[in-house]
């Protein structure tokens, strides 16, 4: 048994969680989003989403794991097609372009890895962002980067949730703490 | 410029793709199922999965990454919920169950991590196994393994695609050539 832990209540759409909290690192307890495992809280926030899709986008990209039933949802609700970048390299990999993350939290580096043809779908392309949560933003930047590699012109970046403070242009549904 | 590939055609649904086949390893070219990035695919076989589904499943349980948006999908429309086991520890996780994938394919060893409150989602349930992709078996072994641990019991084997021989009664669509 563990004592209780602070929770933190949401609602999208018609649909509200309360979040666990986490003690993540020395920053203290951080409200933890999980649309993983949540397909209800998922396709409630793929469609309050939509209207934040830029007007110009003609691909959505993310990155695994935790935004990609969010990013499915998204693409089957507005047909825009979309394309995810990995975090390791995988064997059937043709040509994939690298990207490092800039890393600000927990010191851990990650690299992406966006495989030959689905950076081909980018090249001449208005592409926006998909993630589920943002808090510094290095992910977003190191997935504008690829977009920029591949040929492709970032539209703009989509998150459901900010949590923290981002120098990026977020079109965002909440803002949650940092910690609590 | 790369020679021609031999490729595969499936149908599922109303849904025809060539799949492209990749040289991995020496097995010679293995065709590759790509549900990430392809909403209208994954729908379509979610949807044919859905009479595969073992009539008194609970819950189901699928592993990241590639079948996470078929089973977010098969979730949606079936009204049964997901959990989610991941391939590496995530700093947030709570008595996770670890469990060793036995190693059949390219030597790599392999280990699922099930986070504790998801664990407690599985006890007592009937619970299906779902996955994009079954060829030796191994990641359904422990799965399997992971669900009887966490105290449920497993209904049944939910696969989009049987790739070579299993040992296990798989509710497969389609078999697919282990090479080509």
């Amino acid at each position: 048994m563990t004592a209780p832990v602070p929770a933190l209540r949401i609602t999208v759409g018609d649909v509200t969680r309360e979040l666990p909290t986490v003690r993540v690192g020395n920053v203290g307890r951080v409200p933890l989003v999980e649309f993983i495992g949540d397909s209800e809280l998922t396709n409630a926030a793929a469609q309050a989403m939509l209207p934040l899709i830029p007007e110009e986008t003609e691909v959505l990209l993310t990155v695994v794991t935790n935004a990609l039933p969010l990013t499915h949802e998204i693409s089957d609700r507005s047909g825009l097609p979309y394309v995810v970048a990995r975090k390791k390299r995988r064997t059937y990999m043709q040509d994939p372009l690298i990207q490092d993350v800039p890393s600000m939290t927990l010191g851990v580096a990650e690299t992406l890895w966006l495989d030959g043809p689905h950076a081909a779908r980018l090249k001449g392309k208005q592409v926006a962002i998909v993630q589920d949560v943002v808090a510094t933003g290095g992910t977003a930047q190191a997935l504008a980067r690829l977009v920029e590699r591949a040929g492709g012109t970032v539209a703009g970046y989509l998150v459901a949730f900010k949590q923290g403070e981002s120098p990026l242009p977020l079109r965002y549904l909440q803002e949650l703490p940092r910690s609590l």
